[in-house]
């Protein structure tokens, strides 16, 4: 083992769930018979990091300064639905069900962790609401707990801001993250959802 | 999720044991947070790709044209251990029981995978026991069907070309690879060796 491939091994280890074992297999299956592929792999992913950014509206993942969906005037401009992920904008979107936009929170609030609203751009809610005819904000974070003290953040930051604020209805699994849902559950969820009042 | 993130998430699948979703997870987590580290990550996986070779004496993963253990003049010449990867290197490495040289063969003899003894560098050995003064050759390819099928190969091509070809001694778990072999019962298996014969 050299201290190139020690490196490497080490490094591999910023992936969620991957240890040293996990990574010293990757590190033989390349050097095997895959250099070739990591080659193109790691090319890829530093183009993705060169060029990857947030899209300067929603904060999604777009390697535009709007992405598509920013950039779509086929969509509704009137409702505003707020994520925590850029992973549920591909779900919402692949129920076919939501043809509003969006804004990508990267998070949710958590004290502990030190993630405040300014680090989730909920300053930039403001602009958003001044300069698009937005009349109905959905807060589709997720009903864990930090996702729903999160939502309710929001709600209080936005209520005299626009005339409506939702929740996805009940439908959702209490606890449960987005990523998990099929796209039955979340249409049925859409199409019930709640207004948020006092 | 943009045609660029979307190539990521399909190269990503290249590492063994990673599907989709867990690739998808990756790309999430490296763009939510960790867009350095993967960026490191990256560099260093290029790096390593371009500077690691093949030794030229035994196969064994290097920075140079001669691994570390060939090139140093303080191990048993007399002795030469044949072992599938170079993982297996690492492990007889840290039960500090084996001084002598390496083979390293990057896979077994599988026909119905199309690998054949020019794919494992075999004829190298040749050389190798021509220009060196090798008296033993150790033969540790694991006990699964595939690993004792190339040791077979090794030991009729080896037979009238070396004094004396041994196994590691019984105590290696049969049907097991080497790579989930504790240090301990590796050391009693080598000091065990025994003699190939017909
Ligand atoms: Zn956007
Ligand atoms: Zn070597």
């Amino acid at each position: 083992m050299t201290p190139l491939l020690q490196k490497l091994i080490h490094s591999f280890q910023f992936l969620p769930g991957i240890g040293e074992k996990t990574a010293q297999r990757f590190v033989h299956h390349i050097f095997g018979h895959q250099k070739h592929l990591a080659q193109g792999f790691a090319e890829t992913l530093l183009e993705a990091i060169e060029k990857i950014k947030h899209c300067q509206r929603c904060q999604n993942l777009s390697e535009d300064d709007l992405c598509q969906i920013c950039a779509s005037s086929e969509r509704d401009e009137s409702i505003l639905c707020i994520v925590e992920h850029p992973s549920n904008v591909s779900i919402f979107e692949s129920t076919q069900s939501y043809d509003g936009k969006y804004f990508v929170l990267h998070g949710v609030l958590s004290p502990i962790n030190g993630v405040g609203p300014q680090d989730l751009g909920i300053g930039k809610l403001d602009i958003l609401l001044k300069q698009h005819p937005i009349k109905e904000v959905l807060i589709a974070t997720s009903s864990k707990v930090e996702g729903e003290a999160t939502a309710y953040y929001l709600y209080e930051y936005l209520n005299d801001k626009v005339a409506k604020i939702t929740r996805p209805a009940h439908g959702l699994p209490i606890g449960g993250s987005l990523d998990y849902i099929d796209g039955q559950t979340l249409t049925r969820a859409l199409r019930g959802r709640q207004e948020m009042v006092d």
